[in-house]
């Protein structure tokens, strides 16, 4: 089929799923239905994850007690307080082990598929050389991150000669790097919400040593947001500000 | 009409779209449109933005002597080399004030809108007030970030009582802040540009000073992805490695 038919198709679906998306502060108490959930997140792991290590997660509380205590955390504010749902979207650069180790795993299923087409198969062996060495030598940083900087000094060194990758070393660009892929995640579901007809509100404000300990998550676990997710109610969106798009892009 | 009416038209494009993206490694020599690429920004801007503050931007690298040096600090990888067109995403947390004052004047021009419904008049107030006042407390750091600590033990203080925010206070907070945002922006950005038949890959594999030398990017700009867009070629998918939803998504 020509791509541009398919476009024609799909184009102006699209427009108004991500038009229809609203951050929406005011809910009714219609709850999402499982199976709605279920499919937008299917959607969301459809997004690019940083080197297939899938280093986020996203915990939908449902307990009674455990959500109200987490609309305190988010400050009572009126989306936390109106949602059925709120989703804890998490950065989890921790998890990079547990990536690595599913992928191995994987490659090594796939390795025997007779289905696989030439190039692919040319392709795996460099796969599993990435998994088996470049990750660890680019995540493992030893106990407190100690060797963070020995890797900065060393690749700092090798882009003397020649253009190289510069991390993610240490705590910080590791956590930037896994926000970054979580972020990607998080916003497939919310378009996928939208589609669905239900709403969402992207939330940063919340305290977040308190979600941490509330949810039981690691010190290097990052919140990247709280998803308040149900069915848009009376009053839930406020005007929306967008400007010209040559304050977003430009050329170069 | 009925929000399920519009589901049943709208998921199945959304998920045909999500499901086409890929992460694409070999294009042919075949440019995007620039008018389909504007409309594929138009829905990056789209995409829910950190109190609204802009602080991210895109770079379209089209000079044929920056394209070739920009292909060089990604590492000549595949993506790099073959696509056509180069898309610079960069988190710009520098940019809040910028950000602030086109909400203010924005809000100026829009208090005195007589189709305005009588919900937005009452949040107007409160909305010119958080830009008046809360975003510079936030956002404002001094220079060098000296005032960030304070800041943080304040806040500190203040939670012993009740959940507050947290930040984002000093540097790497906000860059972790801007990147987030501009993730988001990302994500519609190759969706979009799914939808229009066409590809992306989202690189990380750059070295990160050299491509801030290259664009004259000031210190604070973080770059979040090189984005390759343009038409996959031959042998351009490499198989998509996803896991049970059960690795990504709890209860709690």
């Amino acid at each position: 089929m020509n791509p541009d038919d398919d476009a024609k198709r799909l184009v102006p679906a699209l427009v108004e799923v991500m038009r229809r998306r609203r951050s929406v502060r005011a809910y009714s108490a219609e709850p999402i239905p499982d199976t709605v959930l279920d499919a937008c997140f299917d959607l969301a792991i459809l997004a690019p994850t940083s080197h297939n290590l899938e280093c986020w997660q996203m915990i939908d509380v449902r307990d009674p007690h455990r959500l109200a205590a987490l609309r305190r955390v988010c400050l009572d504010q009126p989306a936390a307080v109106s949602a059925p749902h709120l989703i804890v979207a998490v950065a989890r650069p921790d998890l990079w082990r547990r990536g690595r180790a599913m992928m191995l795993d994987r490659i090594q299923q796939e390795k025997g598929d007779p289905t696989l087409s030439d190039a692919t198969r040319r392709f795996m062996p460099l796969f599993e050389k990435k998994y088996r060495i470049l990750i660890p030598f680019l995540f493992e940083d030893g106990p407190f991150h100690i060797l963070a900087p020995m890797k900065r000094f060393l690749f700092w060194l090798r882009a003397r000669l020649k253009p190289v990758m510069r991390g993610p070393f240490g705590r910080h660009e590791q956590a930037l790097w896994a926000v970054k892929t979580a972020a990607l995640a998080c916003e497939n579901l919310m378009i996928a919400v939208s589609a669905y007809g239900f709403d969402t509100c992207p939330m940063e404000g919340f305290d977040e040593p308190k979600l941490k300990r509330l949810l039981g998550l690691p010190r290097a676990a990052e919140i990247v947001m709280v998803i308040a997710a149900g069915r848009r109610g009376e009053d839930g969106v406020v005007p929306q500000f967008r400007f010209d798009r040559a304050h977003y892009v430009g050329r170069a």
